[in-house]
């Protein structure tokens, strides 16, 4: 694919005054004018009000230059926010969600919404993949991954809250960074299940989502951290029969990449009985987006999609004592993992089951990724190579729970020595 | 004061047909005609609205005959929702919240939105305190407390940060609820503190604000415990100073009340060096505040009360590190404080320093709060006597995290058993 200037060339070029911010979105909005036809990746975009927003920025402001998209189940004041729902189509929120309003104040400027799939829940989705438009980009955070993938946006916003970060990201080929539950502020997000649903960031490079997530988080990332001596624990999961045969080869082939870079890498197992760990999620997904959606479920149940109306339907029925005992399960493996990881610096799992699936219906398969979501950990996936059919294949990484800045750290370092290297799979 | 028909027996009557939904709504329209002008609990009324709901109610609802108000920092798509603040004066969300919406699937008629103070983050209130309308009903959930101590709704949603449920429904002799973090459904509610904001129940008896409850959150209270045998630890908080005399006597007074009735009643200290607890919620109070607020600081500074912008200026100086910090010290005495409370069935402690202050601009000191709310243990207030100018004083029972259910069947044996004695403050 093509390649794009980073968001922090961007920045530096405004900060320098090299480059005009307007300049800069005009560059975006003209990629948008030539992919989005085909991709499809934006629900709204209104050029005048970014145009408006990027003059009043201030070059000197941290995130001057950068152009950020932003999922559509994340309000805006600007744009409407539809929520890739029916029943939103003209929904004009009074307010920005809390980190727009915090990305704005440190001078991003917003190029649009992009499409989600319904309420971030459904893996029904529209977005067609910037390397091959008859495949998905993944879901929920379609649009997100899409458009950067694609330089239609330097960064971009997404959620996740199963799997809707790291999945579309690994299956663009382009960085995700799901943090910590819930350490980009939430509020104005439509959030589904509250215990659950994170805000993410996709970025073509570390950096770039290290900026990003620091403007709004104030989280700092430590200098790249030295591959030489990190110790990576390779988690096969208790799903890794799920993964196809070429995904298991490429984490394999990762891991040898990073062991000929230095690392330490030694096999870092899920405790026996651990299988059931997706399930868990899954009812507590499924009982509080039920409950949080009763509004919708009310009123609007005749224009809510199938799909999500059988996961909210199954979920209404989870009883309080099953719900509870799945948050219980939560509380009890986050420790125990807590002390199993404490050996390595970052773990090493698959992004997805292989690359992206073809059609634009079926987002794909999220097996990989609740289970670290139900743990509350930061996911970085990075790009780590093409499959059998040429699509991107990621590597996803794992940190320790609220220590984000650790694992951005590592992840700069392992994307710096995974880019020295050719890929045995390119 | 005037006794009114409890929820549960108008709920009865309308199930029976001996009363319809109109009707019971009917009487509390008319306490509003005359109690509301010098209250003024009510930040928006259209009884237009309320009388269609109650029609079309069905009389088997587990709710039905339940005239229910709403904190008005929760979104109605029917009445206006305007957060106590200026910027939100002509605000009409499009959707319900998450509790409400499952109040009204289970046949709640909503009859109005009460008054918050501003984003209930303020301390300076307009309502007043139906027993002595010039002193305030506590805050931030002014008007809830205030409406369900007059006669104007049955029970009313509030929330709580600090101390915004359970000093209210002491200052205004009802009952507060708030159940461990986040028990009742948060969506649609505007969260100020993401890891602290827990929506709650004003009721005037226990079995009010379990009906409500259980239809919102499906947990069910068990049959009302008996008193004698209950182990009952009281615990004098490291804040007891702060509490005045009269408090300090009542608190003593309940619990040989209780003692009298056959509870086994026990000192339960908090270990030394707590002292700091309720800085340390503060902190996550204001750093979190702080940022999910960025759009209003963003775009409404001007129009936003001097006591909020200070607290938020503050929280934005907070370091990430000193969050974290606080966040780890959350989960650390959490499981300490676990330990120590085993021992007993519920806790015994001040819902306030005192009676309601006078005055409605200062809505008192939640010092006995932010502790048990900082600890996610669900909260009960029960109005147990009168204090030396005649006005409510309420005691604070806390139960066991997530069980919620367990702790108002306690209250409704409490409740029952000091209501069989004459109060010795009376």
């Amino acid at each position: 694919m093509t390649t794009y200037s980073s968001a922090l060339q961007d920045h530096e070029a405004v900060a320098s005054g090299a480059k005009s911010t307007l300049s800069v979105l005009g560059k975006h909005l003209d990629r948008i004018g030539s992919s989005n036809p085909e991709i499809d990746a934006f629900a709204a975009l209104d050029p005048d009000v970014s145009r408006k927003m990027a003059r009043e920025i201030d070059p000197k402001a941290p995130l001057s230059g950068v152009v950020l998209a932003v999922k559509d189940n994340m309000d805006t004041a600007d744009f409407p926010s539809s929520y890739g729902s029916p029943l939103y189509l003209e929904h004009h929120p009074q307010a920005d969600a809390a980190a727009v309003a915090l990305a704005r104040i440190a001078g991003a400027t917003i190029i649009g919404k992009t499409v989600t799939t319904e309420f971030a829940a459904s893996r029904v989705g529209r977005t067609g993949n910037p390397h091959r438009p008859d495949h998905t980009p993944g879901g929920s955070s379609s649009g997100s991954a899409a458009a950067v993938a694609s330089g239609m946006a330097h960064v971009a916003f997404g959620t996740q809250t199963v799997g809707s970060v790291i999945r579309p990201a690994a299956f663009c080929g382009v960085v995700g960074f799901k943090p910590s539950f819930a350490m980009i502020p939430r509020i104005g997000m439509k959030v589904v299940a509250d215990s659950v649903d994170t805000i993410g960031v996709f970025a073509r490079s570390v950096p770039d989502a290290s900026l990003l997530f620091e403007a709004v988080s104030e989280i700092k990332t430590p200098p790249a951290l030295k591959v030489k001596g990190l110790k990576i624990g390779v988690c096969q999961t208790p799903f890794w029969d799920q993964a196809d045969a070429a995904t298991q080869a490429h984490l394999t082939a990762v891991a040898d990449r990073l062991k000929a870079a230095g690392a330490k890498v030694v096999d870092l197992p899920m405790p026996q009985g651990w299988s059931e760990i997706y399930e868990w999620h899954k009812t507590i997904c499924e009982y509080e987006g039920a409950r949080n959606m009763a509004h919708e479920m009310r009123v609007g149940r005749d224009f809510i999609g199938p799909d999500v109306i059988v996961q909210w339907d199954r979920g209404r029925k989870i009883s309080n004592e099953v719900y509870a005992e799945a948050m219980n399960m939560g509380r009890r493996l986050r420790q125990e993992w807590d002390k199993i990881a404490k050996s390595v610096d970052v773990v090493l799992t698959p992004s997805a089951t292989g690359e992206a699936p073809a059609g634009r219906g079926n987002t794909g398969d999220p097996i990989f990724n609740g289970l670290w979501t139900f743990l509350r950990l930061p996911c970085v996936t990075l790009p780590t190579g093409l499959g059998p059919t040429g699509l991107p294949l990621g590597s996803q990484f794992i940190g320790k729970r609220r220590h984000d800045g650790a694992l951005l750290a590592a992840c700069a370092g392992l994307e710096a020595a995974l880019a020295k290297q050719a890929s045995p799979s390119r």
